[in-house]
C-alpha cells in the first residue's frame, strides 16, 4: 500500500490550476488516486502580474513576496461534498481570506491564504488533534489540516458539482491537436509555453510546501529560510516538475557579531565538525529524520547524504510534489537567478526553451532517468547560446552581465566568480526582431551543423571555444568554468540530437509542414507546423517514440520502484 | 579522546555547591578534568527554603517554580582567570541578576539566573557564533555559552583565587571520619543526610539541563515540558545521581478540542502509528538524533528504543550529569510524587533512607550496574514499609493516602489506580517520638528477622502479605500491583542483606559501637556508631569491601567503557 501511494504521488502533475494524476497512468493508479477534475477557484491578479512583468521584479523580491504569502496560508484536505460557501464562511471567522483555490491531488485540497498572519494562529487554536481508535498520532502540529464535515449531506454548491473548466492534464497527443488548431508557428510556440509553464497557483503551492518544510527546519534554526531553486522559480519549469529546495542558513544572526579586541565577549557553545560539508550532512540528516517521522503527508524519505551535493528526497503527498532538499547549494541558486534573468529579458527566450524542451522530450532526447541523455539544463544553455549567437544578439553574454554588475552583485562562491548584474534597468537589449518561427528554424539549423567535435558551447563568452577535452558534447558550466555540464552525454545521444535537428530543420522548410491547417471549424484537425515536429521521427535509429509518448511517466515509476525495492 | 571525555563526564559529582571529579578516580582522569575546587557563590535563600518546608510545597508547585527559574538562566563556560566582578558587570548590562553560582565540572562553569526572561533574549543577541579555522559549527543556538576574555591578564578577584570553602567530594573514608566526630547517632544520621542530599544549586542545575533539553524538544512540540523525575526530585537523590527526565506531551492543546456534532471542523493532519509506544519511539528517536547532532556538550548519545520504557541516554558534559530521557513515563512520575510526599511528611524518613542506602552501598548490597543486587528503589520501599510497621505508624499506608484523595487527585494510568492525596494538610501524622537511632536499630532488627520466604512487602496495605510467587524477595510495586519491584534479586543477595542486617543490629547493641568517641579535640578520631557500620563487614561471604570502598566509580567506568566499546 505504502509503495503504491508513493508511486501515485510521483504521478501528481499540475495542470492549469489542477494537480491530478496523469490520465495515462496504470489503471490501478487511477483507481487509487481518482481522476476527477475539479474546477479551481482563483481570483487571478492579472494586472499585478503584468505590472510585475513590466517592472521585471528581481528573483529575490519575487521569492520574498511568495514566502510571505505562503506563511499566511494553510493547506486543507477537503471532501468533494463540501459546500464551498460554508467552507469559506467557516474559515472567515478567523479573518479575511485574500486568495484561495482548490486542486485535486491525492484527494481534494484547498490552499487558503489569509490577509493577515494572525488569522493562522486564530485558526490553529480551534484545530483538534485527531483521535483514531486503535491508532496513535505524532502530535506535530503544522498548517496541513483536514476538514471534517458532520451532519446532513450537502447538495447545492458542492465542490464536486462545480462547473469544471476543461482541466485535463495535457498529454502530448492533446498538445499536438491543440497546436494544430493555431494559425501560426509563433502562436503554436506561445500556446505550448502557456500549456506547459507553471501557473500562478502552482507556484504558490510550491512556496507553501517550502514554508511547511521551513516550519520543520526552523525548529532548530529559527532564522533559516527554505527557498525553492531550479525549475520551480527559474521561469523554465514545467508543471509537475520536481520541487528543488535549498535550506539557507546564511541568514542566521551571530555569524558576524564583532568580537571586542579586549574585555569579555560571549560565544555560543556549538557542536563542531571537520568541514562545512559535514555540518550540512548532519543538519540534513536530522531534518530528514524529522520529515520522515513527523512530517504529515511526507512519504518515501531518502537521505542521500554522500552525494556530491547531499540531499534529502521525499514525496509530499498533499501537493503531489517530488521534493529534493539540499543545503548550502549556493551555486545552484546563482544558476537559477541567471536563468530567471535571461527568461525575463525577452519573452522569446522562454517560448523557445519550452518548445525545444518539449520537442526533445517527445523524441527521447531528454529523460527523467539519469544516464547518457542530454539534460534539460544543458538544452537550456544550448538555447541561450544560440540566442547569443544571433545577429543582433537577443540576450547578452554572461561576461557582459558580469561587467554590468554593481558592488552589491559581487558574489564569489567557493572560489568561483558568480557575479552578474541583478538590476534589469542596466541591461540594454539589442533590437533583434526575429519571429519565434525564425528562431526555431534557426535553432535546428544552428545545431544541425555545429562543430561539436572541435568546439565547446560557452555562454560566458557567447562564442564557441576550442574543446578542452574529448567528450562528445562540451558545454562549459557558466560558474564553475572548469566543469562540463554535459559530460554525461555519449556519442550516440549527441548523434541522435544532431539527426533530429536536421530532420526538424528540413520539415520546417516543407510547405506541407509550414502551412497553417488549423481553425477550419471541423472536428478533424490536420497536424502542421510545430505539431508535426512532435510526431514520431523518421530518422533512422530513433525508435520507441510511440512507447515513450504513451507512457511519459513510466520512467519515473520504474526508477521509483527501483528505489523502493532497494529500500526494502 | 572522545571516549576519555565521556568517561570523565561520568565522574562528575556534585558536592556542596560544586561539581567536580571524584578525587579517587584514576590519575589520567584527574589530569584531563582537573580537580581544582572553586568556591561557589550563592546567596542561599534559607528563609524561603524553610517556609517551603513548613508550607510543604507540592512537587508540582516546586517543579513549576524551578522550571520557571531555569528558563531565566544561562550556563556559561568560564576561565579560572575571569574577574568575577567584571563578569557580573558584563552580564548585568542585559538585566538584573537574581542568583548565580560557579561550579567545577569539565572546566569552570557559571549558572546565571536573571530576574526577567527578557534579559536572556537581550544577552543572546550579543552572542557570537564561534569561528574556528579548519572547523565548522552546527549553528544551533542554545543557552550554553562560552566566555572569551581578551586583553590584559587579570589578577585581583580572579575566580581561581577566591577563598575556597572546604568543598571536596565526600569519599566513604572521609564520611566515616566526619561521622565519628559527631556526638550522637542521631547527629551522625543527620550529618550523613546533609552530606549526601542534593543541594539547592545542584537542583537548579538539574532543572537548567532539563530546560536546555526542552529547547530541543520544544522545537517540534512547543507545548511540551521536560520534567526531572526520580532521584533528582523525589527528595532521596544523592549528589551525582543520574538525571532522569520525562518528555511530557500531555500539555499539548488540541487533544481535547470539542468537535461539533454537526457542521465543519478542522483536524491536524498528523503521522499515525500503531501504538502510543511506537509514537514514543519515533519522538525519542528524533530528539535523540537532534541531541546527538546539535546538542552542545551532549556526548555518548545512545538510543535505547526497544527497552520496556524506551529512552535516550547521553552524558551532558557541562553539568556532569548522566541523563536518561524517556517519554510517556507517567507511572514513574507518580512514584516520584509518592516518595516526595513520604519524604516531606516526616524528616526522619529521608535521614533513615539516606543512612540505609549509604550503608547498603558501603557493603555492596546495592550497585550501579544492573544485576541481582537490591536496587535503591527497593531499599527505599523497604524503609517506607518499616516506618509503616512502627507503632504508632510514622507514615501512612498508600491505601490510606488514596482514601484521603480528592477528585483532582484521581489518576488512572494504563489501568492502574495511581490515586493518592496531594494536599499535605489532609494527612494527619501520628505522634511517634522514636529517635533516628532507635529507628536505625529497629530497621536492622526488622529485616534481620523478616519472613522473606513467605511474605511480601506491601506499602499499599502497610502489612506483609503472602507471597504470590517464589522469587526470594517480593516487594509489591505500589502502582502496578501485579509486579514485584525486586524480581531481579537472587537468594545470595538476599542472604547477604539479612546477614548484614543481623551484624549491624548486633554492632549497634555493643557499647564499643554505641558510645560517642568524637569531639575529643585531637587529630585522631576513633570510629563509632553509624561510622562503624560503614566499615568492612566481618560477615562471612561478604568480600571485596575494600576494593569497593576505594573505587566507588569503577563500576560506572566499566559499564561506560563497555558501552563505548560496543559502539565502536
Amino acid at each position: 500500500m505504502a509503495s503504491s501511494l508513493a508511486v501515485c504521488m510521483l504521478h501528481g502533475r499540475v495542470r492549469g490550476s489542477l494537480v491530478k494524476c496523469l490520465q495515462n497512468a496504470d489503471k490501478f493508479l487511477q483507481r487509487s488516486v481518482g481522476t476527477n477534475v475539479v474546477a479551481a477557484q482563483f481570483e487571478a491578479t492579472r494586472k499585478e502580474e503584468s505590472d510585475e512583468k513590466n517592472g521585471r521584479k528581481s528573483l529575490y523580491a519575487l521569492q520574498e513576496e511568495r514566502q510571505e504569502q505562503a506563511e499566511r496560508s494553510v493547506l486543507i484536505s477537503c471532501q468533494s461534498t463540501t459546500n464551498e460557501k460554508k467552507f469559506l464562511k467557516y474559515l472567515s471567522k478567523h479573518g479575511d481570506i485574500n486568495k484561495y483555490f482548490f486542486y485535486q491531488s491525492y484527494g481534494l485540497y484547498a490552499v487558503v491564504e489569509f490577509t493577515n498572519r494572525e488569522s493562522i494562529a486564530s485558526l490553529l487554536e480551534a484545530v483538534a488533534i485527531p483521535s483514531i481508535s486503535h491508532e496513535s498520532v505524532v502530535p506535530f502540529k503544522s498548517r496541513l489540516l483536514s476538514l471534517r464535515n458532520l451532519g446532513s449531506a450537502e447538495s447545492p454548491n458542492q465542490l464536486s458539482g462545480k462547473p469544471c473548466q476543461p482541466q485535463t492534464t495535457i498529454l502530448i497527443n492533446e498538445l499536438i491537436q491543440r497546436l494544430s488548431r493555431e494559425e501560426s508557428i509563433d502562436q503554436q510556440m506561445t500556446s505550448l509555453t502557456e500549456a506547459y509553464q507553471l501557473t500562478e497557483e502552482n507556484s504558490r503551492l510550491r512556496f507553501l510546501v517550502c514554508s511547511l518544510l521551513k516550519d520543520i527546519a526552523a525548529a532548530y534554526f529559527p532564522e533559516c529560510t527554505i527557498k525553492p531553486f531550479g525549475s520551480s522559480v527559474n521561469g523554465f519549469g514545467k508543471l509537475g516538475c520536481d520541487l528543488d529546495m535549498f535550506l539557507d542558513l546564511d541568514g542566521i544572526s551571530g555569524w558576524n557579531v564583532k568580537i571586542p579586541k579586549s574585555g569579555m565577549s560571549l560565544e555560543y557553545h556549538m557542536k563542531r565538525a571537520n568541514s562545512e560539508r559535514a555540518v550540512t550532512q548532519s543538519i540534513l540528516s536530522v531534518v530528514g529524520e524529522c520529515v520522515d517521522q513527523f512530517g504529515p503527508g511526507c512519504v518515501g524519505v531518502q537521505k542521500i547524504l554522500n552525494a556530491r551535493c547531499p540531499l534529502v528526497r521525499f514525496a509530499h503527498q498533499p501537493s503531489g510534489f517530488q521534493c529534493d532538499l539540499t543545503a548550502n547549494n549556493r551555486v545552484a541558486m546563482k544558476s537559477t537567478e541567471l536563468l530567471y534573468l535571461y527568461g525575463e529579458l525577452d519573452p522569446r527566450v522562454r517560448c523557445l526553451v519550452f518548445t525545444v524542451r518539449c520537442w526533445a522530450r517527445a523524441h527521447g532526447i531528454t529523460s527523467s532517468i539519469p544516464g547518457a541523455w542530454i539534460t534539460n539544463f544543458s538544452l537550456t544553455v544550448m538555447v541561450l547560446f544560440f540566442l547569443q549567437r544571433r545577429n543582433p544578439r537577443i540576450i547578452p553574454t554572461l561576461d557582459h552581465l558580469r561587467d554590468l554588475a554593481g558592488p552589491a552583485d559581487k558574489s564569489m562562491i567557493e572560489g568561483n566568480d558568480c557575479t552578474f548584474v541583478s538590476d534589469f534597468s542596466k541591461i540594454q537589449v539589442q533590437s533583434n526582431k526575429e519571429t519565434l518561427e525564425q528562431l526555431l528554424s534557426g535553432f535546428f539549423e544552428f545545431y544541425a551543423t555545429f562543430p561539436f567535435s572541435r568546439m565547446s558551447i560557452n555562454i560566458r563568452k557567447g562564442k564557441e571555444q576550442n574543446k578542452p577535452e574529448t567528450t562528445p558534447l562540451h558545454i562549459q558550466n557558466p560558474f564553475e568554468t572548469s566543469l562540463n555540464v554535459s559530460k554525461n552525454v555519449n556519442a550516440t545521444q549527441l548523434e541522435r540530437f544532431v539527426a533530429l535537428c536536421q530532420e526538424s530543420s528540413w520539415l520546417l522548410q516543407q510547405s506541407d509542414t509550414n502551412t497553417p491547417r488549423g481553425g477550419s471549424g471541423g472536428d478533424t484537425v490536420t497536424t502542421w507546423g510545430l505539431a508535426t515536429l512532435l510526431l514520431p521521427s523518421q530518422v533512422a535509429g530513433i525508435k520507441g517514440r510511440k512507447r515513450k509518448r504513451r507512457e511519459p511517466a513510466s520512467d519515473r515509476i520504474k526508477s521509483l520502484l527501483e528505489s523502493l525495492k532497494n529500500k526494502s
